[in-house]
C-alpha cells in the first residue's frame, strides 16, 4: 500500500492517499477542492490512477474536491449512502467493505457532528486504523453545534464506535490545527480533554454547548456546494472563487465572472 | 503481525511486542523488570512463544526484563552488537535485519543519547514504523548529560538517520510521560521544540546543556545491571528488590534479603 498525508491549509485539512500498489488503483479521502491539482499532482508523480474520492461527510468548513477532482482526472464519487447525493457515484454504507485495489476500506456510522457521518477502518496488517473524519480530533472532537450535529449522539459514537477499538488503533483526523498528525484510540482515551473516560454524557455536553466557536466562514456555501459534490454555488464569496476554476465545477459562476469582466 | 503497545508506570517506559502470527513466535523491544510477569501474561493470552528480547540501548532508567524474561521463558537476549555484553545471546547491527518469524526489523545505529544506541526500522505495509528508543521522544529527545551522551551526536542522529525517513513514518519512542503513545516524522519536524527544522545544531546543544534535569534516581544500578542483561547488582537499593525476585537474575540478593531476614 502507499500511504499520503496531505494538508489544506485554509482550512486544515487531512486528505489522505491510499494506493494499491498492485494494482496502481487509490482513494482521495476528503479532497479539498483548493488542492485537487496538488494531490492529482501526487497521484502523477507515484504513478497512480486515481479511481474514487471519498467523504466522511457533508463538510462547512472548504468545499470537496471531488466534482474537481472527477472532471480532470475520470474519478469516481464515492460518498455515505444515506447522504443521497445524486451527483454521487457510488454510496458506501456500514457492513459493506469499500474497496480500492486490493485495499479494504470498512465504513463505520459515526454521527453527532453530521447526522450521517462515517469513519472509515483498515487493517494495515500490524494495527487498525481509523480515519475518524470530523468525529475524533486529536485531543478534540468535531463541534455539533450547526448543521445536524448532536452532542449525545457524538458522545455515544465516540464510546461506542471508536474507545471499543483496542488501544493501539491509529487515529487519522480530518484535520488539526496545531500540526499534530496522528493520535491512537488509547491516547485519546488517556488525553482527550473532552472525551476520557471518566467524562459523563451530561459533562460532555455542557462542554460542547459551551465552545463558543465562531460561525463557519465557509459554511453558507460550502454545505450547499458539497451537497452537490463540490459545485460552487451561486452565493460563494469572490474571495472563494479561485479553486473553482474550471467549467464543470462552477459553470454558473464562470458566467458570474465572465459578467463582472 | 500481532503488535501491543505496553506500559511500564516507575520509569515510564514503553516496551513493544511484536508477534509474527504464522509462527507465533515474538519480540519485545526494552523490557522492564519489574512488568516481566505482565509481559508474559500478555503473550501467553495471545498465544504465543516469546522468543527474543531486544534492547535500544544501555538503559539508566530501569533493569532490563531481558535476563529475567530468559529465566522465566527460554527467550533470547539481543543486544546492539558494539556494546559487547557477555551475557548476550546474539548482537544486531545496522545493515543486518533482524527477523522475528516473518517480521523484520532493520536496526539502525542512533548514537547521542549514549553512544551505541539503536533504533528499529519496520516496514508494515502502509507505512514506515520507527522504534526510536530514547534518541527521539514525543516532542523531546533522550537526555544527553550522562553516560556516553553527546549532544552534537544526537543532533546529527535525528536530522540525518531520521527526519530523512518519510514523513509518515510512524514514532514508537520508549518513553513518555504524559500519557502520549505516537507520533510521526513529519509532526515531530514541525512540532519538537528541540529539533524543528530550523534549530541549528549550536542551538539544540544549547538547549540540552540548559535542562537541568534531576540525576537519574536509578542509573548506579540499572547501568551496571543492563550491562549484565538485567541482573540486580549489589548496589540496588531495597526498594527496588522487588522485581529481582528470582535466583537466577539476583543470586547475590537472593543471599543478601535471607541475612537481613
Amino acid at each position: 500500500m502507499i500511504f499520503r498525508q496531505l494538508f489544506e491549509n485554509d482550512s486544515s485539512t487531512y486528505t489522505y492517499l491510499l494506493a494499491c500498489e498492485q494494482t496502481g488503483e487509490c482513494v482521495l479521502l476528503d479532497p479539498v477542492i483548493d488542492t485537487a491539482e496538488r494531490d492529482l499532482q501526487v497521484i502523477q508523480d507515484l504513478g497512480l490512477q486515481l479511481t474514487y474520492t471519498l467523504e466522511t461527510h457533508i463538510h462547512a468548513d472548504h468545499l470537496t474536491g471531488a466534482r474537481k477532482l472527477r472532471a480532470l482526472s475520470g474519478s469516481r464519487i464515492a460518498v455515505p449512502k444515506m447522504d443521497e447525493i445524486a451527483c454521487a457515484d457510488i454510496g458506501v454504507q456500514e457492513g459493506e467493505a469499500f474497496r480500492v485495489g486490493n485495499i479494504e476500506l470498512r465504513p463505520l456510522f459515526t454521527p453527532g457532528h453530521t447526522d450521517t457521518h462515517h469513519a472509515y477502518l483498515l487493517d494495515n496488517g500490524m494495527q487498525q486504523v481509523l480515519f475518524s473524519g470530523d468525529a475524533l480530533l486529536i485531543e478534540a472532537c468535531g463541534r455539533t453545534d450547526f448543521q445536524s450535529g448532536d452532542a449525545h449522539t457524538l458522545y455515544y459514537t465516540i464510546n461506542n464506535k471508536f474507545f471499543s477499538l483496542p488501544d493501539e488503533t491509529l487515529v487519522y483526523p480530518a484535520h488539526d490545527y496545531e500540526g499534530r498528525q496522528i493520535t491512537t484510540i488509547g491516547q485519546e482515551k488517556n488525553r482527550n480533554p473532552r472525551l476520557g473516560q471518566q467524562t459523563t454524557e451530561d459533562e460532555f455536553v455542557a462542554i460542547m454547548d459551551n465552545l463558543n466557536l465562531p460561525y463557519p466562514r465557509k459554511i453558507d456555501f460550502a454545505v450547499p456546494g458539497n451537497r452537490d459534490c463540490g459545485r460552487c454555488p451561486n452565493n460563494v464569496p469572490s474571495e472563494y472563487l479561485g479553486p473553482c476554476d474550471i467549467a464543470e465545477v462552477m459553470p454558473e459562476q464562470k458566467t458570474r465572472v465572465g459578467d463582472q469582466g
